[in-house]
C-alpha cells in the first residue's frame, strides 16, 4: 500500500479541494446521531467514516467496544495501524466497503460532534515568548517582561478537566468576582477574552514515579487539536495572586472535534526552536522539532488576526517530559495545550488582551463596531492548516464558540 | 431504628475503646483483597463489612454494580440511606447478617485500602489564615502578609487528580529544577514537606452554566477524608511565578481511604467562622457552619504538631459555592482540599516550613535528629478525630506515607 501521507494517494471519496480532510489527513473524532451511541469515526472530505459500522462487519481489527464512547482505548492501543487501514480502505481502487451500507460514510452536517478523549488532567503552558513578553510588559510596565524562569522551564498549571468541552458548546458568560475601586463585587465577566492555541492528548500512560525522558515524549503523544482557552480576564486579575488563574479559566475550554494524528503531522515538523539559554539536559535532545500550523482566528466572520505554532519557544516534547519530570501519572485522554500562539508582529495575537492593548486600543470590525473583549452573541472560530512544500495541506476543522449571555443573577 | 449517630447506639461488633470507627460513624471505603476486584466497605471497629457480599444477599437496596470499583456511584445516588441500612444491620440486636459468610466481616488488616474514588478534578485552597499570614510573613516580610483578595474569596487552584493517591502509597522524592545562584540546576529536591489538610469529595453533579447557591451547597458534598498535600517547596518556589504551583505540588497527594459522611459528622459541626469583612451574598448564608477536627501529624512515630479545623476562616460550603460560581461543570468525586490547617498559635503548624521557619529553625526530634524538611524513610502520619459533648468520638484512620529517595539520576 501506499503511506497514508503520500501526496500521490487520492480516495475513492470525493474531496473538495482545500478541504481539511483529504485522505492524508484522517483524523478520528467522536460523533452521535440523535439520541444514539457515541462512535468513533474518521474524517474524509466532508464525510465521517463510521468505524464502528466497519468494524462490524469484519474489516478493522479492533476490539468494537473500543469503537464507542471516546477515544482513549483506541489510541493508548496505538492509532497508526487503525489509520494505516482505514488509508487502505478509503483509497482509490479499494472495493471492500463497498460491502458495508453507505460505504460506512455518514455526512458530517448529519451528526454531532462529541469531545473525543474522556479528559484525566489539563494542563494549560504559556509557551509563546511573544504571547508572555505582550503580557508582560502590560502588567509589569518598566520590569523584565518574561519572568526570571521562563527560559529554563515550560511554566504551566492544571486547568479544570470536567469543562474541557467539544467546538460549538456554548459560552455562557461567567460571573464572578471583579476588582473594583471599592472593592470587588459579583457579576458576569466585563473582560471576556479568547486564547487561540494548540493542544495534544496522551495517549501511552507512564506510571507514578517515573519520567518521561525526551526522546520518549512524542511516542506518549496521540494527536493534536485547537483549544480556545476562554478567559475571564477581570476576575483572572483579581483572583491569580499567589497561586495562579481558577475560575477566570474553569468556566469552559473548548477543543476541535478532530484529533489529527502525530504521523498524519509529520511532514509539517521542522527544526527545534533556537533557545537561548540551551535547557537544562532533561529537556534537551536531538530529536527536539517545532510543528508548523498556520493558526487563524474568526469573529462574526471576520479574520481578526492568527500567527503560526512554529513560533512556539516550547515544544511539545518539552512540556510532556517537563510535565512529567517529577514523576506524576501521565494518563491516556491528558490534555496539554500550549498557552496562547502569539507571532513575533502586532498583527500575529492570539488574544484580545493583545490586539486591543488591554482594552486601550479596540480594534474595529467591518460592520463599524469596536471590540476590546467579547459581547454577548459573539461566535468565535479557529482554524489551523499545515502546509509544506511537497505534502498534500491539511486542516483542523474548527474550534468554535458563541458567547452566551450571563445567567440571570448571574449565580445560576 | 435509633438515629445513627445517637451515642446511645451499640453494635454486635466488638469495637474497642477509642477506635475511630464505632457504629456512629460508619465510613465507607474501597478494599481488595490480593489480586481481587475492589470493593465498597464500611469501617466498623477493626473490621470492614463488605457491602458487595452483603448485597449479593439481598440485604441491601442498591444494585451490585454499585458496590464494585468505587464509590462514585454509590455517593451520587445518595449515601444516608445505605448508611443508615448498614446502621440497621450492625446495630446490637441484629440477627440478619447471620446468614452472610462470617457476617459480611473482614479484618481491616487482611485487605489493601483503594483510592475511594476515581477523582474528577482536584482543587486545592489556601483557606487557613493563619498558614496564609504564616507563609507570607516569611515570603513578603514588611508587607501585608494576606494579599488583597484573600478575605474577599476563598483562593484556590487546580492540583492534578492522576496522582490524588490511597494512604500508603509511597512518596517517591520528585525530582525538579531548583534555584540557585548560577541558575536552575535538576535533581531531587531539597525541602520536602507535607501539608496537613482535609478535604472533601462531592457526590452530587452540576451543570456546565448553573452555579450552586451556599444553601445547596453541602447537599453536593459526599463525604471527608484527611489530605496531605504533599510538597516541593524549591521546586515550587522556582516554578511558580505567575501561574502558580504545579511541579511542585502534582507529584503525589495522599487521602485518607474512609470517606467519612456529612451525616456522620453532624455532631461535630458549629458557628461559622467570623469573617470581616462580611463576604459578598454568594458567599454568605444562615446555614453557613463550620466543623471541628482535632488534626495532629506524626512524624516517624512522634507527634510533631496539630490543629483543630474549625480554626479555618473559609468553609466547605463557601469553597464549593465559589469553585462553582463561574459556571464549571461539578462532577461527582472531586476533590476539594481545605489547603493547610494551621492554628492561632506556634504549636500549631501543619506544614514543616511553618514549624522550621523556612527551614531557618530545624526542629528537635525524639531521637535527637532534627528536621527542616523531610529526609528519605521519614514516615509522616496524619489524623484525625471529632469530638463534641454528648456525642461518640469518631475519627478517620491514618493518611499516610513515606518517603522513597528519588530515582537514580532523578529522571526515571
Amino acid at each position: 500500500m501506499m503511506h497514508p501521507n503520500s501526496p500521490h494517494l487520492t480516495s475513492w471519496v470525493d474531496v473538495p479541494d482545500g478541504s481539511d480532510f483529504p485522505v492524508q489527513n484522517l483524523p478520528f473524532g467522536i460523533f452521535s446521531i440523535g439520541d444514539g451511541e457515541r462512535r468513533v469515526g474518521v474524517a474524509i472530505g466532508e464525510q465521517i467514516l463510521d468505524l464502528y459500522l466497519v468494524g462490524e462487519h469484519g474489516l478493522l481489527d479492533v476490539p468494537q467496544g473500543e469503537l464507542l464512547g471516546s477515544l482513549n482505548q483506541l489510541f493508548e492501543r496505538g492509532i497508526e495501524p487503525v489509520r494505516q487501514r482505514v488509508s487502505e480502505l478509503l483509497a482509490s481502487g479499494s472495493v471492500e466497503l463497498a460491502t458495508v451500507p453507505d460505504s460506512g460514510l455518514i455526512p458530517q452536517t448529519g451528526v454531532s460532534m462529541e469531545l473525543p478523549f474522556v479528559v484525566g488532567d489539563y494542563v494549560d503552558f504559556y509557551s509563546s515568548e511573544h504571547h508572555a513578553t505582550n503580557l508582560g510588559k502590560m502588567f509589569r510596565p518598566g520590569g523584565d517582561p518574561l519572568m526570571p524562569n521562563w527560559k529554563h522551564l515550560p511554566v504551566g498549571y492544571h486547568g479544570r478537566a470536567s469543562t474541557v468541552s467539544v467546538s460549538d458548546t456554548p459560552v455562557v458568560r461567567p460571573a464572578g468576582q471583579r476588582p473594583g475601586k471599592d472593592g470587588p463585587t459579583f457579576g458576569p465577566c466585563q473582560r471576556l477574552d479568547i486564547e487561540l492555541e494548540v493542544g495534544f492528548f496522551t495517549s501511552k500512560p507512564s506510571s507514578l514515579g517515573s519520567a518521561i525522558p525526551m526522546v520518549d515524549a512524542e511516542s506518549h503523544i496521540g494527536g493534536v487539536v485547537l483549544v480556545n482557552d476562554w478567559s475571564a480576564r477581570d476576575i483572572q486579575a483579581w483572583e491569580y495572586q499567589p497561586l495562579g488563574p481558577f475560575l477566570g479559566k474553569s468556566f469552559v475550554t473548548t477543543v476541535s472535534p478532530w484529533v489529527v494524528t502525530m504521523a498524519a503531522l509529520e511532514p509539517f515538523r521542522g527544526a527545534a526552536p533556537v533557545q537561548n539559554p540551551t535547557p537544562l539536559g532533561y529537556l534537551t535532545d536531538d530529536s527536539n522539532r517545532s510543528l508548523s500550523i498556520d493558526l487563524s482566528i474568526e469573529l462574526n466572520g471576520e479574520n481578526i488576526g492568527g500567527s503560526d505554532f512554529a513560533d512556539m519557544y516550547w515544544t511539545m516534547a518539552q512540556q510532556l517530559t517537563h510535565a512529567a519530570s517529577n514523576g506524576t501519572a501521565i494518563k491516556p485522554g491528558d490534555l496539554y495545550a500550549s498557552g496562547t500562539v502569539s507571532g513575533p508582529t502586532s498583527s500575529e495575537c492570539g488574544s484580545l488582551i493583545e490586539m486591543s492593548k488591554n482594552g486601550a486600543e479596540p480594534f474595529l470590525l467591518s460592520d463599524g463596531s469596536r471590540r476590546s473583549f467579547l459581547e454577548d452573541g459573539d461566535r468565535v472560530v479557529l482554524r489551523g492548516r499545515c502546509n509544506a512544500p511537497g505534502a498534500v495541506s491539511i486542516g483542523f476543522g474548527e474550534c468554535a464558540g458563541q458567547v452566551m449571555p450571563a445567567r440571570a443573577g448571574g449565580t445560576n
